[in-house]
């Protein structure tokens, strides 16, 4: 057997998220082993490096496949590509050491999530930005940053109500503001369920003055969800890069 | 009665183009009379500055309508938005003198086309830009376009055979090349069917050296659409804004 690095695209719009279902077909990880498997002509099972919720996007996604044989990588990724739908594309295809696995081997992430805060909505971006049409205060949202950094226990941050380890390191959050569009980039070792969307529904919070930065640390020891702030919706969240 | 002009944008993706028609409720005015019709009460017809294609986009179409009475022109435009699809945008309302009309009044247009050359085409962009993974000499096609500046008859560019006057003036074609990305950006009186696409579709052929920028004279001089280039597809094409 061979272990393969597939660097996946996709606009999530339409899709019910990365993770295969019993309920629907219409799962990335689902067209992606569907589309191997009619390349190489057996079954396959994908490896994510973790999990996209419905509607969130990727720029980097990685998944890791065993396949018998030994491939041209980028004959590979041509022919994938015209099986998948154009709204999903396999940007690189790399031969990996054994042992090689996308989420387990994974060493940290970086998400991006963008705000378009202007007042009316764009037509063209719609799709990938979330439009919040508030004045914000970005070095009040910096400071509320600054509180995240580091090794923490994000059960407040979290809708995963059973999870067993919700201990995780944030090495950076950047926010950059551009004209009335903000974006902001998550650096961590990883992220709980729903955690990325949280955090940008509580910087956003803090951003329109609802929550005093200095809360933050109250809110992350309480380890309680509703302390928190809102769910951040999907459509403004990108997938950016997994590090090995 | 009192006039108003809209200020609209849309992501033409799903529509069968501007113009209304018998055969499909979905195009862009169709929607634009019905979701105005809702709003004051009676049927009404609205007149674009010009048809776009299945699948142009527009950031800037005009369009005007006459209404019965007054209306607060901001509330107008929040109100009508309520009805119309996420990708349709009234961007402004602004009343008018009587005798406003967005097709006769209009003085000239500005359109825009983008073209991606990366090798791959990307899937948060493939509804607004054409993928055509060619290296272009940018040079050439500037020369090329140097020869369409002007009062011309531009028969052999476009598919109306039955066009009864086939002279438009263009008065500026820019085209401005970023990293893989292309734009041309094209200002002129009024364009014909198809024109501003059969242009690309020529300017391309040029810069990738299938074509000689100084045979654009000829396909010109010769009034025989068969000598100019493809239509380049509608997905890259925005109508940018409408001159008064």
């Amino acid at each position: 057997m061979r272990t393969y690095k597939l660097t996946i695209s996709y606009d999530g719009s339409r899709f019910q998220g990365w993770q295969r279902q019993s309920t629907t077909d219409n799962t990335i990880q689902f067209i992606l082993e569907w589309s191997i498997g009619k390349l190489v002509g057996y079954r396959v099972h994908v490896d994510g490096s973790g999990r996209t919720d419905a509607g969130v996007h990727a720029r980097g996604q990685v998944a890791s496949v065993q396949l018998g044989r030994l491939y041209d990588t980028q004959e590979f990724r041509e022919s994938l590509n015209r099986y998948l739908p154009e709204d999903i594309r396999v940007i690189k295809v790399e031969l990996m050491k054994n042992g090689f696995h996308a989420r387990k081997s994974a060493k940290g992430k970086k998400y991006e999530y963008y705000i378009d805060c202007r007042e009316k909505p764009d037509v063209f971006s719609r799709r990938y930005c979330y439009h919040y049409p508030e004045k914000l205060d970005i070095q009040a949202m910096r400071k509320a940053a600054s509180y995240l950094i580091g090794a923490r226990n994000f059960t407040s941050f979290t809708d995963d109500k059973d999870c067993s380890d919700p201990v995780r390191q944030i090495t950076n959050i950047k926010i950059l503001s551009s004209g009335e569009k903000v974006r902001i980039t998550y650096y961590g070792s990883g992220f709980l369920y729903h955690m990325v969307r949280i955090l940008t529904g509580t910087l956003l919070e803090v951003g329109t003055g609802k929550r005093d930065p200095a809360m933050l640390p109250v809110v992350i020891a309480a380890e309680d969800r509703r302390l928190a702030g809102f769910l951040a919706p999907a459509r403004g969240l990108f997938l950016r890069k997994v590090y090995y």
